[in-house]
């Protein structure tokens, strides 16, 4: 792995992920020229990342729509024939009838998929660091030649994520369920908001705002990624329609109600935690704070007074209010130690005794 | 309003939010007797909220499931002929029943419901600041007393809650909406989950992490919610299926999906922001933090000394990485200046440039 050092890349399409991957790479060292088929995005990217004309790419990557790809996927591979190939799109099916369209091409490309983006697009908001910590996909098979899969590990490994290798029928099935399914789910669900008088929203909660938050994405970026996997996901939607009804016939039943409940909290508790890990049980510590500034910052200087990490929090505002209540989530030791330390220099702490 | 001060209270029920009620009031001064089937629940909750014994409360606060009402409620009407009657329940129709059986209650006896709630149950994790900002639903009809309503409403406001008048049944609407449906969503959407294999889930992101999030709720507590206001859901989760259908038929047509994922946005849009209002547009500035004490410290400091306002933040840890990726919520001018500061003094800040 490695023996050949990634100098020279080829990106072909100038939006968010092209342009953060090679923002990633110039700023390792490797050589990047941008393409792309709208000739002002080309200039922009180039301008951006500080592109370069080149030759003899060791790698070319297709950062564009995957309906886009046969446009251009036979002449690059004319254009670069000791070249290999990647794509770094959602759904990884289309994908390969793509590249075995194309004889001699199916050794020397990778699919590959990185688990990062933004809620914009465009070479304008492409960051450097939009993959670090981030998981990428790759999906070889027996036909990948190793020199190839060494050469997209390498750039993976530049751009600070992490690889995971599966199977292309294993990624789809696998982001049908934790990446579409859920982008389905909270739609709907958001959708059966519209209608309701607008005091009745004033009664929203964390609940309703967390379940749909994901409903306020670009549906003209998802219609596409939901198309391209729609068997998979029609699967899973019938699934979901299955025991949707039988939620429906169970309404008169409490124990058949809190049957399918538990199956959910099941579900949930497979959903691994912050750090890659089985989800970490975390302390919750309130605090009530008056909503202005300065006040975070203190609590912040409290943490790092008595050297506790704060592995995440959430902010509460009350309407009308102007007090905030936020929540720490801590270690249990770093919970009772900052709660004890926070509450004897007078801050309203209220940890849960339990 | 506020002629009768409200001076002695009795709570029956010693769990979680009668306990946080009697904490609250006795804050206030007001004294509280704890009532509870089970003698040592009273004991616990008399000795958390110091409680005392009363005679001719103004107030006879229910805070036990709906169910167990008409076991008590005749004998306290009875008891306590001058008093007014409030409940806390999550679903009114129910309630309405109960009141009616008894002849001479329904000018006394104010329904209620406060929007708070705790991932615990239980006298010990009571909390006298439980209420604070909250809304707390109240649903007087033609016959109550006057009198009756402004000890109620004293009350809510004593607690720090903020109150919202509706009928009974547009209270159940719009818990069935709000608050019931989402959790019936988030757990039917969590079970999907159930049998994908491990490495996927490796693939989970914030997304499927939000839409899920309460699918961790108790389904013992749920299952009583669910089943009292099942006439009001079962019309949600039939309209929720046809949806689904639609969606299903919709997934070889790329319009079709984006028409669907179109209206998500719109019913998404019209839950209310924080402060109450409607969904305030933040401006969101990523950072890359080192994951270890002090950095958050260090980033508050500077909004300190900015007067930058943090409307809310999310901090993503990247699976086995030391990293951290912290994102701030703020007004478009807080924003800009906070991002030009931060970069001047060296912070890895990717503002988005749009």
């Amino acid at each position: 792995m490695g023996s050949h050092p990634l100098t020279k890349v080829r990106v072909i399409g100038s939006g968010l992920i092209g342009t953060s991957i090679a923002l990633g790479l110039v700023q390792k060292g490797v050589m990047v020229q941008m393409v792309d088929a709208d000739l002002n995005a080309q200039a922009l990217a180039t301008d951006l990342v500080g592109g370069v004309e080149i030759i003899e790419p060791e790698l070319v990557i297709f950062a564009l729509p995957t309906p886009l790809l046969p446009l251009v996927i036979g002449r690059e591979f004319e254009l670069n024939p000791n070249s290999t190939f990647m794509d770094v799109g959602s759904v990884k099916a289309e994908v390969l009838q793509h590249i075995e369209a194309i004889s001699g091409l199916a050794t020397k490309f990778l699919p590959t998929h990185p688990m990062a983006g933004r809620e914009l697009g465009g070479a304008r908001a492409a960051r450097a660091d939009l993959f670090q910590g981030r998981s990428w996909v790759l999906t070889p098979d027996a036909a990948t030649d190793p020199a190839a899969k060494s050469l997209v590990l390498q750039l993976i490994s530049m751009l600070g994520a992490v690889a995971i290798e599966l199977s292309a029928a294993d990624h789809d099935s696998a982001v049908a369920r934790v990446s579409h399914l859920p982008q389905i789910v909270a739609s709907l669900m958001a959708k059966q908001l519209i209608g309701a008088a607008p005091e009745w929203m004033e009664l929203a909660g964390p609940g309703l705002r967390d379940t749909t938050r994901i409903a306020a994405s670009d549906e003209g970026l998802w219609k596409e990624i939901i198309y391209a996997n729609r068997s998979e996901i029609s699967q899973l939607l019938i699934q979901l329609e299955t025991d949707l009804k039988l939620m429906i016939q169970s309404l008169a039943e409490p124990a058949a109600i809190a049957a399918l409940l538990a199956a959910g909290r099941t579900g949930r508790a497979l959903i691994p935690g912050k750090h890659g890990g089985v989800a970490r049980e975390y302390t919750y510590l309130p605090i009530v704070i008056d909503d202005k500034p300065g006040q975070l910052a203190a609590i912040f200087n409290e943490c790092a007074v008595m050297n506790v990490n704060v592995e995440d929090l959430s902010i509460e505002h009350s309407p009308g209010q102007l007090s905030a209540l936020i929540t720490l989530a801590l270690s249990e030791g770093d919970a009772g130690k900052l709660a004890d330390h926070l509450s004897s220099i007078g801050w309203n702490v209220h940890p849960i005794r339990n």
